[in-house]
C-alpha cells in the first residue's frame, strides 16, 4: 500500500472546525487506498504565545527549556487530529517526536533530523492503523531532551517522514494554493505554476517566498521527495515541487522573486590589496551578519569602494562590527554609507542553464523603465539585482511581462543547449 | 543534603507573575540548603480548555489521545518554571513525565504510579543542579504512551516523588492556607489546624474538602510522607498532614465536613429475605453508582423499606439501573422515593477511637436545634448524618460549637482509652 504524507500548517488547524476540515481531506486519501502520515503544526497563534512567554521570563533563555515549552503546541494538535479522525471512523493515533522517535542533533532551537526509525509506526500500520498523526517541528536529542527544528520546522518534519517512509508524495497544505510566478499582490498577471523544480524552489524560498522552509526543500531535493504545495481551503491541485526531469514545459524563467528586507553598505576609499575582502567580511561573519551581494569597484590609485548588502535587521550589528574592526586597525576606509532604501528583485529559472541572453534581456527591460541597477549577483539559475525600493513593484511587473510568465511555458530565448 | 518537594497548583502558576512568585519560594528553600523537586500543575484554566476541546471533538474519546492532549499544559509550566529559576541564578531543569520516567499503569485518564526511578534526577543533583522541575499529573505507560493520573493528580505526583526521594517534607502550595476545622464560609469560628493525621485528612478529603486529592493522602499515609498544605500567597505555615504520633494535641474531634451533593433514595415495600440487598446494590454498582449510606428499616410482615444515598449527579443512572432490575424481575418494590433535598454532615476525629460519647453528643446537639437525622453511617473515626439540606449550615455551626473546635485542643469527653 502506498504511503502519503500530508502536512497541515498552523492556519489549517487553527480551530476545531479547521481540524475537522483537514481530517476530511485525510479521510478521503485513506478512502483512496493510502496509508497516511499526517504532520501537524500548532494551532495558529499558539507557538507565538509560548515563545512570548519564554522570552518574557528569560530574555537569554536556555534553549533546552525553550524547546520543552514551545513543542507542546504541536502535541495538542496531534492528539486532537487523531481524535477527529477516530470520530470519522478512521483508525488513527498520535505520535510525539520522542515516541517515534524523531532523532535529532542536540542543536536546541535549530536541530537537524538525524534518523527516523520506521519500526514503531510500521508496526501500527501492520495492525490496521491507517493514519499516523505526528507532531511536527520537534524531535528528541541524543540526551533524551526535546528538540525543535526552528520556525517552519514542520515542513522539514513532513519531508523527512516522506523520505524515511518512501512516500509517494508529501502534500504541504497551507493558506496559499500553490507557488506563483510572482507575488500576486504585485501583479494580477501572476500565474500559479503546475510544477517547479527543487532548485528553483530553493532559490525562491531563500529569496523570501515564505511558503516553504528552505531546509525542507533541500531535504526534498536530496531524497527526491515529490512535494506538493496546496490549499487547505480548496480541492484544487497545487504546485508540485519535483525533479526537473519531471517538468515537461520548456521554460527559461519560472518566477520573479523580491525582498524588501535588504540594506546596502558602501565603504569608500578601501585599500585595494590581497586580503582586504577577508579583513572586511571576516568580522561581519563573526558578528552573525548574512552578507548577500558583494561588489568591488574597479581600483584607482590602489584604492577602491566596496559595496555589500545584508538583511535590514542586521544593519546595526554590521555597523558595529565594521567600526570595531576599524578601531582595532584591522581595516581602513573613508566613509561608511548605509542605504536601507533598497530592494532585491530576482529572476529564477532552471532554463537559464541552457539559455543565454536572460541577463541581457532583464537589464534591458529595467533600463527601458529607467530603473537603475545598484548591485548584481548571479547563480546558475538566478539573477538578482538591487534597486531603489520605490522601483521594486515596477521592476517585478516589467520582468513578469518581459518573460511572459502569464503564459504557460513562458517565452523561448535563443537556445544554447541541445 | 535534604530534599524537599514543593507542589504548585494551577492558581499558583496562573500567569508569569505568579510563576515568579512561586519560584521565589523555591529559591528561598534552596538558599536554606535544600535540594528541591518542584511539581507543577498547568496554568489555571489550561487543562479545562484542553479537556473541552477533546470532548467537543470526540464525546467518547480515546483516553490515550485525551492523555496526550491534556498533559501538555503541565509541560509548559514546567519549562517556564525552570527558566524563571535559571533567571534567578538557581540551577534548574524541567522534566516531563516520560523523561524521569514516571512509570504508571496503562489505565489512561486515571493511571496509577508504579515506579519513579531516581537515577536521572539524582545524576543531575550530583552535577550541581539544585531544582528538578517536574510536570505533574502525567506519566508514561508500559507501551510508551503518555498517561495522566486523573484530575488533581499533581498532588499524587508530588507525594510519589517525596516518597521515592525520601523527602524531608512535601509542601502543597495552593490557594487556601491550610486545613480548617470546618468550611470558614459556614462559620467564622472555623480555625486553621496546625496538624492533622492522615486518617482524618482522608475522611475529610473524601467527604468533599477539595484541598487534596484523596489518592495523594493515601499515598502519603502509606509512605509516611509529611505533607504540608499551605498558601502560595503568604509566608504563613500551613497545616501539616502527618502521622498521628506526631500530633501532640489531644483532640477528640478535628473537623466538621459537609457535602451538598447527596441524594437519598427509598424503596418501599421490599421483600425482607437474604440476598435482597445484593439484588438491589449489585445493579447499582454495575451502573457505576457510588452508594454511600445504606439503611434498612425493621421488617414488618416480611416486608421492609430500603434507603440509600448517592451523589446527585448519579441519580438518573441509579434510577435507570433500579427500574431495569425491576423490569427483569430481579427486584420488587412498592414505590421509589427520590429526595435530592438532603446534605451530609460529618464529624471526624482520630480521638473517637478512644473516646466514647461522640455520637451521643452529636445527636443531642442536632436534636436541640430540631434537626431531624435521616440516615446515619459511622467509621472508626467519623460519624456522618444525612439531614434536610436547609439545615446543613445550622448543623455544621452547632457541631462546631458543641465540640469547641474554635479552641485549640477542643473538648475532652469521657475517655475510654489509657
Amino acid at each position: 500500500m502506498s504511503i502519503l504524507v500530508m502536512k497541515f500548517g498552523g492556519t489549517s488547524v487553527a480551530d476545531l472546525e479547521r481540524i475537522r476540515n483537514a481530517a476530511e481531506k485525510v479521510r478521503r486519501e485513506v478512502d483512496n487506498g493510502h496509508e497516511v502520515i499526517v504532520v501537524v503544526s500548532a494551532m495558529a497563534g499558539r507557538t507565538n504565545e509560548l515563545v512570548g512567554w519564554v522570552e518574557q521570563v528569560s530574555p537569554l533563555f536556555d534553549a533546552r527549556e525553550y524547546d520543552a515549552v514551545v513543542s507542546s503546541g504541536e502535541n495538542v494538535t496531534a492528539g486532537l487530529m487523531a481524535l477527529t479522525l477516530q470520530e470519522m471512523g478512521v483508525p488513527a493515533r498520535s505520535w510525539q517526536g520522542w515516541q517515534v522517535p524523531v532523532k535529532t542533533t542536540d542543536a536546541h532551537g535549530a536541530a537537524r533530523i538525524v534518523e527516523i526509525p520506521r519500526e514503531n509506526i510500521d508496526a501500527k500500520f501492520a495492525e490496521g492503523m491507517k493514519v499516523a498523526v505526528v507532531a511536527g517541528f520537534q524531535g528528541v536529542g541524543p540526551d533524551g531532551r526535546i528538540t525543535t527544528l526552528g520556525r517552519g520546522g514542520s515542513d522539514t518534519t513532513a519531508v523527512a517522514f516522506a523520505a524515511a517512509f518512501a512516500a509517494e508524495r508529501c502534500d504541504i497544505y497551507t493558506d496559499v494554493d500553490g507557488i506563483y510566478t510572482t507575488d500576486p499582490r504585485i501583479t494580477r498577471k501572476a500565474r500559479k505554476l503546475e510544477k517547479i523544480s527543487y532548485e528553483e524552489m530553493l532559490e525562491l524560498a531563500s529569496l523570501g517566498a515564505k511558503v516553504l522552509q528552505t531546509r525542507s526543500v533541500e531535504l526534498a531535493m536530496r531524497y527526491k521527495v515529490r512535494l506538493q504545495v496546496r490549499s487547505s481551503f480548496s480541492d484544487e491541485p497545487g504546485t508540485l515541487v519535483c525533479d526537473e526531469e519531471e517538468i515537461m514545459e520548456s521554460r527559461v524563467v519560472s518566477g520573479i522573486a523580491h525582498s524588501r528586507d535588504e540594506a546596502k553598505f558602501t565603504l569608500t576609499d578601501v585599500e585595494d590589496r590581497p586580503g582586504v575582502a577577508a579583513a572586511i567580511f571576516g568580522p561581519l561573519a563573526e558578528a552573525g551578519v548574512n552578507v548577500d551581494m558583494i561588489v568591488q569597484n574597479v581600483a584607482e590609485d590602489g584604492r577602491t569602494d566596496m559595496t555589500f548588502s545584508c538583511p535590514t535587521n542586521q544593519v546595526l550589528r554590521a555597523e558595529k562590527a565594521l567600526e570595531e574592526a576599524a578601531a582595532r586597525g584591522d581595516i581602513a576606509f573613508g566613509k561608511m554609507i548605509r542605504d536601507e532604501d533598497v530592494a532585491k528583485v530576482s529572476v529564477v529559472g532552471i532554463g537559464m542553464r541552457s539559455h543565454a541572453g536572460v541577463a541581457a534581456r532583464m537589464f534591458e527591460a529595467l533600463a527601458r523603465e529607467g530603473i537603475n541597477i545598484e548591485v548584481i549577483t548571479t547563480s546558475e539559475i538566478k539573477i538578482s539585482v538591487l534597486v531603489a525600493r520605490k522601483y521594486m513593484e515596477l521592476a517585478v511587473q516589467t520582468l513578469h511581462d518581459t518573460f511572459e510568465l502569464d503564459k504557460i511555458g513562458g517565452i523561448e530565448t535563443a537556445s544554447e543547449g541541445p
